[in-house]
């Protein structure tokens, strides 16, 4: 039996554990790696030992340092970098990429200094694909669960109907269940500002604010992820589905999320400078502050959790202060729509 | 100064909560009983042990067995039994509850046997109340933080705007925000039904399904909630906000959920009877899976997640076969209002 071959760039960790998700259906798979001696572990070990620890791939996962291997002959290619390489990494792809190959990304920020997603990016840099043919995978998906093959659901959106589908063919298995979607906006906003989020909840953790305070944030943060993302085109609905409240969710409330541990470590005191270092890997919810804070404006979106969590990270604001003046907001109704949908009933 | 004086109906865990946010706000209080032994030990020891463990009440909180003692000449009266007592102690409180009485509910399920939500069964039995003045309160609230004081967010709903701004005006505080919310409906079947979630969260983690599939299984959770809930007249934003997400996320994700650990014992295997033997104290969502189950066919609402539960509580069946069944269900597109939405954009 031939296997078709998958390429996924880069190794983290969700590039790994989606390695593994395709080697368990029958594709070849090769990871890219920055420097040969990673590529060497992963070949030799069967491990990726920074990112997913002393898990063993199967023999149909190796790794390369080289494009042009990866790529040559891919049905199929994942882009998994973080957000601020994916420009670079689809650069350095697209001299090798077939333009029949389908090509998935799960890549969960903006694009630093251009505010743009992820399909954005990849649609200037990949002139070889058809834009609407661009997916976008996402939900609660935490890779050290997926490649342990915990069981696992995530929706994968596009434009075009036929190629979220064939995402869905390649990816779907018994633990790892794939929805569609055809909102590539809301996924991708959701999924990006999920992370500001997670420092927050981190945050009023490490403040040692308890689960009744950390709800309200998750609430009110959902609800301005969804102002943005409506604004930005997304449809209502998406933030109710897995890329909305189930990634936030798992994020905001999972051992395994770095943006959560970042900010539990800013609650406790620690500064910025020092977390970063301590973590060693990249924490997406810091650039997608500063991001999202100067799409807020451009949109004229409210967005508070965003504003104070931009003051703490880039303005030295106390975190008491910051979740002090969250939790105090002088507000009346829960939410203005519903109050304005109930009008001539609520009787005044 | 002349205190305000208010009852709270019954004394457990959340009516001692509100007992103690009345208190650090002036008003005198007085917390029902069903034994004289149990109010002499909180009017002794100022505590409520079963309850509330060691937390020490003001001395602006007493208890007695007495409604007549409790109600007369209460300007405020909290409800709070467990939802199948509600209309037995109505029942009691009706011959001395002033009609000029602010009359607020803190209880989340629904009537047993009639399905009746807790401002219907307040309505039929106390008459001299105006039923658009009853105030249901809702949110991610759990005791064991509101008694320490822990920065807590909740709804306020009811009929009339005067009714729920006289409530947030009583309970409001430094630490317990209340909000104003006019969808009754919305803010009881979102507190009653997010308690089945948690049984499923808790059967899920027990089973050792992991993070990723707890959040799936409170994504579709949500949108089964608010099916039956817009069913019932409730309005879809209100499952958005704190009495909807925000209580679902506390419930299912906390160490101090009563229906979280129940699932988690049945999830390792425990039978029911002995799951409910060793919690000792009324597990709400229970009862509202068989409830819920009922009314989900009257309406003709799909809710997968109830179905599953009310087989493994009331037919036997294997957590792991109902989990198991959840996760693979066959779906495509993830919400089908969105594919519709895009129909034109979704290229076939």
């Amino acid at each position: 039996m031939s296997l078709r071959k998958a390429a996924v760039i880069t190794a983290g960790s969700m590039g790994t554990a989606l390695a593994s998700v395709l080697a368990d259906n029958d594709f070849r798979v090769i990871l890219t790696t920055r420097t040969q001696e990673h590529a060497d572990e992963i070949n030799r070990d069967r491990q990726n030992r920074k990112y997913t620890g002393d898990f063993r791939l199967t023999e149909n996962v190796g790794a390369s340092v080289s494009m042009e291997e990866a790529l040559s002959g891919a049905d199929l290619v994942v882009f998994a970098p973080p957000s601020h390489a994916m420009r670079e990494v689809a650069r350095q792809a697209k001299p090798y990429l077939s333009p029949t190959a389908a090509v998935i990304h799960a890549t969960k920020g903006f694009e630093p200094e251009t505010m743009k997603r992820m399909t954005t990016v990849l649609a200037e840099e990949l002139p070889q694909i058809d834009p609407g043919n661009l997916v976008v995978l996402s939900g609660p998906s935490h890779a050290e669960e997926v490649i342990q093959r915990c069981p696992t659901t995530v929706v994968v959106a596009a434009e075009r109907l036929d190629a979220a589908e064939e995402a869905q063919d390649a990816l779907i298995n018994s633990y790892f269940r794939v929805y569609t979607n055809p909102d590539v906006t809301g996924v991708e906003v959701g999924g990006a500002l999920k992370n500001i989020i997670a420092l927050g909840a981190g945050l009023s953790d490490g403040l040692g604010f308890g689960d009744n305070a950390k709800a309200a944030l998750l609430t009110r943060g959902l609800a301005e992820i969804a102002r943005l993302g409506v604004a930005m085109g997304g449809h209502a609905l998406t933030f109710s589905g897995l890329a909305g409240v189930g990634d936030l969710v798992v994020t905001c409330t999972s051992k395994h999320s770095r943006n959560w541990r970042a900010g539990y470590m800013l609650g406790q005191g620690k500064p910025l400078d020092e977390v970063l270092r301590t973590m060693g890997m990249v924490v997406e919810g810091v650039k997608t502050t500063k991001t999202t804070y100067t799409m807020s404006k451009q949109y004229g979106v409210s967005m508070p959790i965003t504003d104070q969590l931009h003051e703490v990270l880039f303005a030295g604001k106390e975190p008491q202060l910051a979740v002090g003046h969250l939790m105090g907001r002088v507000r009346t109704h829960e939410i203005e729509e519903i109050a304005d949908a109930f009008g001539e009933k609520w009787i005044l």
